[in-house]
């Protein structure tokens, strides 16, 4: 498993995600304004990471501990982990317990909820599966396995061997530069493929399952995942490929009754002209649409898997009775 | 439309469509090597129109005819085009034909195939229509209109305002770099997305038909077309989208029963790894599958369009009716 964060002499360490594939460096945070950097600066990235990330930070900085969270919340204020995560620590802090265990204890709850979810991924899958994979939805975004690649992680360690498909993942290349470096660092037999190319994997019999993660998944089972998640789901429902959707139970918004209540985040289109090219790819006058998620029709979706167990249609009344 | 190639005071002028969009340079082929060149670095590409260029070089380069065929065949062995198109300006020459005559002869009739398709095509759109596109099958590639993109340019003449969607078409971009630039420059309303963002698009309702061109057709109708266009095709089907294919008659290859005669050729994975990033956006070891083509299944085609005429299934007879 990556050790995303390590703490050194009481000094934590972070591994610099935006270097990844090519450098894999471990940088320190001292200060609060290196936390706040890190955190802004997609150094850190992943909801549950940032979270735990953010904690150590309200454990181990002095100062005003209020003030602390306003100003760690700020670097990314629509991260719901970030701000959840320096709450606890702040109830924690003003009934007088332990920074650092509590701190501890998130990142251990982190892990425990990723195993879970792992579990219940693996048992949908056999040893010698073709799996496709979108995005990242691993141990990188996660103080574990993570959630979409966790039953691949879980299933390494027991001897299973897997033949992973992982799209690139256009404009920003999670899938490139993030899945496929934790996999292949994982000894997991891995492919990169450009994301218009799933199709073909799917046509030719490689692949057994689609596994990928989710932003938000409505109480309908309705999902929103990463950009171009619901087009795989489309293909795999037409070559009759099992789609699963892994993630924590929270991520399941209740007051969201459909993917129509779900509001679609649009980007800079330099990502996708510029981006990580040497120059700009197209024209310079030229109108871009760059979404970056989609929503994935429940009726599309095999499973969704959170830690709490395997979910299966009818997805509405299957996620209520496991609410508590 | 797009002046690929243009002579100026007896000498051949071609746009070199590797420096596009950022640059629009027009070189001068005096030589038999500039002419070599061009072809095998694809500054000049396209089939149609590599055959018409090759053909001005047989008809403006001194020295023997049949040598020279031979010399600029070698430069893209594969393309059928190419060697037809010298073929018949060897025999023109042999005839004694006036050569210079000759080559716009098949100039003409390339622009005359075009213009036939995009009317065909046209018949089958109105006025506002939202259109998706994938790869380049435009005026770029030929000596006219195009195939694919022909209809867009024609109808743009007649006053009609489509809103075309175009795929970047990774991993090496001719939707971003030549389709965008071309639709930009002829003044249609242009939209350029990544490619696992046309779900999407598809899904919001804001595309009426898909157009793509194609490389090869078995005598089922099974379409061989640039890597991405069969899982657009099962969106497209899904949506309720109309799907068509538009590419010359002789495009059909009726020696092939079906897609699955046709054989893909795979490329270099460093294209999509390095490709025209900065730095290599994947880790160094991981494999690759770079496929350039993939097979529509017929079932997923609504029409192919031809210069003879709109082709409704069943495909494998109504292709073989026009055949004469």
């Amino acid at each position: 498993m990556i050790e995303n964060i390590k703490i050194e002499n009481g000094i934590l360490m972070y591994l610099d995600q935006s270097r990844l594939p090519n450098n894999e460096v471990y940088l320190k945070a001292e200060t609060k304004e290196d936390y706040f950097t890190a955190i802004k600066t997609l150094k850190v990235r992943g909801a549950p990471l940032i979270g735990v990330f953010a904690a150590y930070g309200m454990a181990l900085l002095d100062g005003d501990k209020r003030e602390l969270k306003k100003y760690l919340d700020s670097a990314r204020p629509t991260a719901v982990n970030l701000s959840w995560a320096t709450e606890r620590m702040l109830r924690a802090y003003e009934s007088g317990k332990g920074l650092l265990s509590e701190a501890a204890a998130i990142q251990n709850e982190d892990k425990e909820m990723c195993r879970k979810i792992s579990e219940y991924g693996l048992s949908l899958l056999k040893d010698g599966d073709g799996i496709l994979t979108h995005c990242n939805a691993g141990g990188l975004a996660t103080s574990g396995y993570g959630t979409g690649l966790g039953p691949l992680f879980l299933g390494k360690e027991r001897g299973y061997d897997f033949r992973v498909y992982c799209d690139e993942t256009r404009p920003l290349l999670q899938g490139a530069r993030l899945t496929a470096y934790e996999l292949e660092k994982a000894g997991i037999d891995t492919t990169l493929i450009c994301d218009n190319m799933a199709g073909l994997v799917m046509k030719q019999g490689k692949i057994n399952a689609v596994l990928v993660g989710a932003d938000r998944i409505a109480a309908n089972g309705d999902t929103a995942n990463k950009i171009g998640t619901s087009p795989l789901a489309v293909n795999a429902k037409y070559y009759g490929i099992p789609f699963y959707v892994l993630a924590p139970y929270s991520t399941i918004d209740f007051s969201c009754k459909s993917g129509d209540d779900i509001i679609i985040e649009e980007r800079d289109g330099d990502e996708i002209k510029k981006g990580y090219f040497k120059s700009s790819m197209a024209p310079e006058g030229v109108k871009t649409f760059n979404p970056a998620f989609d929503v994935t029709d429940h009726s599309l979706i095999s499973a969704i898997i959170t830690e709490k167990g395997i979910i299966k249609p009818p997805f509405k009344e299957n996620m209520e009775e496991l609410y508590d």
